[in-house]
């Protein structure tokens, strides 16, 4: 006998904890689809060769590797280094690969969404996995993509997160060209050192200011005390409301080219921000966003939640300048934001705020008299015809036991069908919510439960709306 | 430079198909939700000692292993053999191990239904995958289960295939303890040798009936002629209606306990299969189908396409005695079918039968004048938020290009407002599928969309059921 277990480092759940985590994946691939992206699909596995193209890096040494039990023994006799497969750390190779592979079949700006599972040999630690879901969206260009794609992210952003209804958040904006060019302003001219700056600045939610102060005027940089102080009151700021945004730009100045561009691509981002619809509560400047990454070049992203600001950022990203340089002479830049919806799933569950009350079976039609089953199966195929998610107690068992199941399954309606129902062409209806019971003519049977059911989730979705 | 590609036996499909394989995943998802099934996902690798119960068989040799960079170094200078990790080769293993690890979480009958990609290291060939895609349902009993769930799951099959469209189907049903008892009856009684008569009958379809004329009359089997031409005649029986199909099951009277026993649930099957409402041209009793797994032990599905019968079965399972005994003391019966989807879209796509016509994409905002973007995105918003999926033309160009662009990329309607629209308070609505243009007053203009693609897609789905 086996231990049945599975690996650390995976998140596997159970089905009311499935259900929800579902519906929250199908909630944010409708409103990337309402948003005019299309979906695409990547193996789990790329060639080693193509998806391993800089050498060294800390994903690198996550990566894992993927070997038939062909190759292992072959590999095993001649000692062979590296496998030929690996498993994909994130979606943004993987689509790099794709539009350089397909570019004469793609139209462009290329808007694609993906959600698909990533993987990274972490080390094991609580709320660290192994295995999780990006949920990625990115407009790509060639050539050229013009700042305004920059815009509709923070719009997708505000749909996504408003209709999953975990609390009041706020997206943080960026750009990384106005912070170089602020730099600049004060001298700061070397990119290497303004790209050690930026990684600093990063830290200060984490580390705090006087942690960053010490470093940036530390032996490393060398920065003087007053460079060093115009840099913490810049990255301290955080705007509150459109207009204070604009004014924040403008305060800004024109000390170099460099600025002025940044601050000319943020203001045009905002004002279209607010073109799409977006509340002005929920987006605000945040100059200490930097994004580790230097992969980024201009807008920046994060997204926190204004009453969970230990779970960090929800949704990030940003703007690039060259999406595939390793597979193609092709210039694609793009703009992206990503997701990770497993590690998020985890923290809100841990937070009590998923909610698994509901099952993704609306209806138990019950089994009263074993003779029955055909009408049983039959009332079940009206419902299901009708819309509705149902399942048929096949095997007889005490009424009382039914209607448990049901309430502890989360399953709403419970049918009920005796002798004298059917003799007069009604059925009896629990609603396990409302704790009541009431009775219905067969043909209408249907059209009552879906009407209830669609009330309530309207219902639920105004309410979120407005804690929201 | 990296020349940008896939490994071998992976099918990564372009938007267009994309969208035409995810409108296929979430037919058969909504349909297996209507059956009262419940989501489960499970890890992509499991360890190895977890997934590799039974040594050495054809499964095992096609098995994935999976390293990460540190394990990989460890076993190469350690020497040793078999990697930690392997990627799951079907969804029934995983299943097995779930069932087993969460077996006091659950409640039995556990309905559930998986749909992810799995691995196995074929021989690359055109039409065979190392990645794709199975749709599982299964129902697990605790100790026992009820022949009942069994006529459930050719509702399902009904449900699916239907909806998909793809053309008229057939489900084959069969009994394996009929046959078993059959073969009894005729003096074959020993279970190794019905077993290998089992796997010669199932091979009729493609060999022919000669072929296992001689196979069984031959040295390794050594049955007399009259046995092996009354078990041709056996295998040969193809039901044509219900009422035929029970009459068949009549005339095979009660040679054994084993036979009687099979022919009552086949009855029972049947009964129920009809009142779940599956018309009698759409299931058929069919002998000759025997699976080839020996882990099946009653009834027995596969479906054809009753014009593509090349392609093979596109949906098969049936019952087993018992899941996880590798895992667990508990004896859990159940019965499952999987449909292969992978192999199955590609098949459909090579006969022309998958229809890419339709974007995800159900509007394109044009852009007609440059500084009328903030209106155009606020008329995206309003279509958005009547649940319609827009992309907006953010950056200028040629009108005649955008309406090109939506034509090619299959997105049904193009919205133009200029000044004359935007001071009347209209928009222009381009209907490229009916080649016709018209105006709506711009606070009608979800509703009025709404409502075209919903009588467009009931209308398709009338016609599909139709020829179905």
């Amino acid at each position: 006998m086996i231990k049945p277990r599975t690996p650390p480092g995976v998140m596997e759940l159970l089905p009311r904890d499935q259900i929800a985590f579902q519906q929250m994946l199908d909630t944010i691939r409708r409103n990337f689809e309402r948003f005019g992206f299309l979906p695409i699909e990547t193996p789990v596995f790329e060639l080693s060769e193509v998806l391993l193209t800089k050498s060294g890096g800390e994903t690198e040494r996550q990566v894992y590797f993927v070997q038939s039990t062909g190759a292992l023994s072959n590999a095993a006799e001649s000692g062979s280094a590296v496998p030929e497969l690996a498993l994909r750390f994130d979606l943004t190779v993987p689509l790099a690969r794709y539009v350089a592979e397909h570019e004469h079949e793609l139209s462009f700006p290329f808007r694609r969404y993906q959600m698909q599972r990533v993987y990274r040999g972490e080390r094991a630690q609580r709320g660290r996995f192994r295995e999780f879901y990006q949920c990625d969206i990115d407009v790509i260009g060639k050539d050229a993509l013009s700042v305004r794609y920059d815009a509709e992210l923070p719009a997708v952003i505000h749909a996504v997160f408003s209709e999953l209804a975990i609390g009041k958040f706020t997206i943080q904006l960026n750009n990384r060209r106005l912070m170089r060019g602020f730099f600049e302003s004060l001298g700061v001219r070397d990119p290497q050192l303004q790209t050690g700056v930026l990684r600093e600045v990063d830290k200060l939610d984490k580390r705090g200011a006087e942690h960053v102060r010490e470093t940036l005027a530390g032996e490393g940089f060398s920065l003087a005390a007053d460079v060093v102080a115009r840099i913490l009151d810049f990255v301290q700021v955080r705007s509150s409301g459109h207009d204070d945004a604009l004014a924040r730009l403008a305060a800004l100045g024109q000390g170099s080219d460099e600025l002025s561009r940044g601050v000319a691509e943020l203001r045009e981002v905002l004002d279209l921000v607010k073109s799409l619809g977006v509340p002005e509560t929920h987006y605000a400047l945040n100059f200490s966003i930097a994004r580790g990454l230097d992969y980024y070049t201009g807008t920046v992203y994060e997204t926190t939640l204004d009453d969970f600001p230990q779970i960090g950022s929800i949704c990030s990203g940003g703007r690039y300048e060259n999406l595939a340089s390793h597979y193609t002479k092709s210039k694609l830049p793009g703009v992206g934001i990503s997701i990770g919806l497993t590690r998020l799933f985890w923290q809100l569950r841990e937070a009590g705020l998923v909610d698994t009350a509901e099952s993704s079976v609306d209806v138990l039609v019950s089994q009263m008299d074993e003779e029955r089953l055909p009408t049983y199966l039959a009332i079940a195929s009206e419902l299901r015809a009708g819309g509705l998610n149902v399942e048929v107690q096949l095997e007889p068992r005490k009424l009382a036991r039914q209607f448990q199941y049901a309430d502890r399954a989360g399953i709403r309606f419970v049918v009920i069908v005796g002798e004298d129902e059917e003799a007069r062409g009604v059925v009896s209806v629990k609603d396990l919510r409302r704790a009541e019971q009431f009775e219905v003519a067969r043909p209408d049977l249907a059209r009552t439960l879906r009407v209830e059911l669609e009330q309530a989730r309207a219902m639920r979705v105004r309410m979120e709306g407005d804690s929201a």
